[in-house]
C-alpha cells in the first residue's frame, strides 16, 4: 500500500522534473561555459527544484541526495535519490536519450526507481517485487546464451580512467563488438530492460546515477552489481555493471578480471 | 525547378524508408547473428529495396549506390546514393537517433542530402544553395568562439585504428572535452547543423555514410572535409570532419595533426 504511494508519488515527480526540463530542450543555453565545467544547465536546477518542493510538501520527514542541491535529512531512514538529468552532455547534444532519475531507498534499499525520458515520452518504473513497466506496460530483459553474442553499452571511454579502460576492454573484446553502443547514460539500462541491450558497464557513477536504476533493471529480470560482482549500495566505487540475463554475470566478472 | 522535384522526390524515397523501417524498430530482430557480423537488419533491406522500387519508376536513368544492393548504371551523372539505416548498432539498441540517409549527387556533387529519423519524425533537408530545413523549418549551425569551447562528437572510437585514435584524442584533448558526445552515427551531423554540437570527427566512412550529410551541414553554414582540411568526394579516405562554425576549420585541422 506504501509502496503503491510512493510509485504514484514517483511518478508526479517525473512530471514535474519533465515539466521544467522541456521547455529548455534545444534552446539555446549558455549554462556554465566559463563557470563549473560539468554541465549543469538551468533545466537541471529548476527540475531538481520542482520535485523538492513536492517532497517537502508530501514527505517531509523524508531525506533527499539530489545531485544539484546536496543531502537533506541524512539521518533519515527513507531518502529520495534524485538525478534530474543524467546524461547532461547528451542533453546539451540534442539526444532525447537523456532521462530524470528518482529512486526511493529505505534502509539504504533501492525500492522504487524511475528512468523518465520527458522529449519522446517513455517512463520506466520499477519497484521491490513488481514487474517493471514502461508506460505502463510490462517489459523483461532479453536471454543473452553466450557472452560473444551479447551487446555491450557504454557511455564513453573518456570516462573510465586507464585502469577502467583496460578492464572494459577485455570485456568488449568477448562481446558482440560490431553492435557495442557508446553513448547513452541511463537510458542504456533502460533499454537493457526492455530487451534490447544485454550489457552495459560504467565507472565513476555517483550514487544519484545508479540508485534508480536498480529496481529498473531488476523488476525486467536483470542483475545489477559492481565490476566484482558485488551488490550496489551506497558505499560501492561507482563501477556499475548491469546484465540483462543473470546467467551471463559470472562471464561478465570474469571477463572484466577486476579485483580492485 | 528540377531540384525542386529533386528533392520532392528525395522526400518521397524517405516517407518510403520510414514507413519500412518504422514496424521494425525495438522488435526482435534475430538478424544475422549467425551470419555476417555486420548488424544488417530486415529493416534495412526492406527500406533500400522501397526506395529502389521509387527510383526505378520516377528516375529509371539515375544511377543508385546503394548500402545494402550495391550499384546500378555506374556510369550516370545522376546518382542517388541511399543508407537505408545508418547507425544500425544504435537502431539495435532501441534508440531513435539512426538516421535514412539519402543524397542525389551530379558529377560527383552532393546536390541533395536527407538525414531522415522516422521515430522521433525529424527530418532535415538540404540542397545545393538553399538554407538547411528541419521539418520544414531553417536550421543554422552556432557559432563557436575558441576550440576549447566547443563540444566534439563521434559515434565511438570502437571504429578508430590505433592511428585514427591518437589524432582523434589529441583534437579532444583541445576541446571542452567534458561536453564530448559518443554514439549518434549521422544524427550528430544533423545537430550540428541545428547548432546543438560544434565538430563531429568520424572514420572509416563510406560514400553512402556521409554523400548526404553534405549538402545538410552546409546549407545550415558548416563546413565538411576529410581530416585534412580537402573537400569530400567519391573518393575521400572516409576520414570526414564536420565543422559548424567555419572559422574554427583551421584549428581543428591543426589538433588533428593528419598528413595521411
Amino acid at each position: 500500500m506504501r509502496l503503491t504511494d510512493d510509485i504514484a508519488l514517483a511518478q508526479r515527480l517525473a512530471d514535474a522534473a519533465g515539466a521544467a526540463i522541456r521547455p529548455h530542450f534545444r534552446t539555446a543555453l549558455e549554462s556554465d561555459r566559463k563557470g563549473d565545467a560539468s554541465p549543469v544547465t538551468i533545466a537541471d536546477r529548476e527540475a531538481e527544484q520542482a520535485m523538492r518542493a513536492i517532497l517537502a510538501a508530501e514527505r517531509p520527514g523524508d531525506g533527499i541526495i539530489g545531485e544539484e542541491f546536496g543531502s537533506e535529512r541524512a539521518g533519515a531512514s527513507r531518502q529520495w535519490v534524485l538525478d534530474p538529468i543524467d546524461g547532461t552532455a547528451g542533453f546539451l547534444a540534442g539526444r532525447a536519450i537523456f532521462g530524470t532519475l528518482i529512486a526511493l531507498m529505505v534502509d539504504g534499499w533501492p525500492l522504487i526507481g524511475v528512468i523518465d525520458q520527458p522529449i519522446a515520452g517513455e517512463r520506466w518504473v520499477g519497484g521491490s517485487g513488481l514487474p517493471t513497466l514502461l508506460n505502463g506496460a510490462p517489459v523483461r530483459c532479453r536471454p543473452c546464451a553466450r557472452l560473444d553474442e551479447a551487446t555491450l553499452a557504454t557511455t564513453g571511454p573518456h570516462y573510465f580512467d586507464d585502469h577502467d579502460g583496460e578492464h572494459f576492454m577485455a570485456l568488449a573484446a568477448q562481446t558482440d563488438h560490431k553492435r557495442m553502443v557508446m553513448g547513452g547514460d541511463c537510458y542504456n539500462y533502460a533499454m537493457l530492460a526492455s530487451g534490447h541491450l544485454d550489457i552495459v558497464a560504467e565507472a565513476g557513477l555517483k550514487l544519484y546515477d545508479y540508485a534508480a536504476l536498480i529496481p529498473v533493471v531488476e523488476g525486467a529480470g536483470g542483475m545489477m552489481t559492481d565490476w566484482n560482482g558485488d551488490p550496489l549500495n551506497a558505499d560501492s566505487d561507482g563501477h556499475v555493471l548491469a546484465v540483462g540475463d543473470s546467467a551471463r554475470l559470472e562471464d561478465v566478472i570474469e571477463a572484466l578480471a577486476c579485483d580492485h
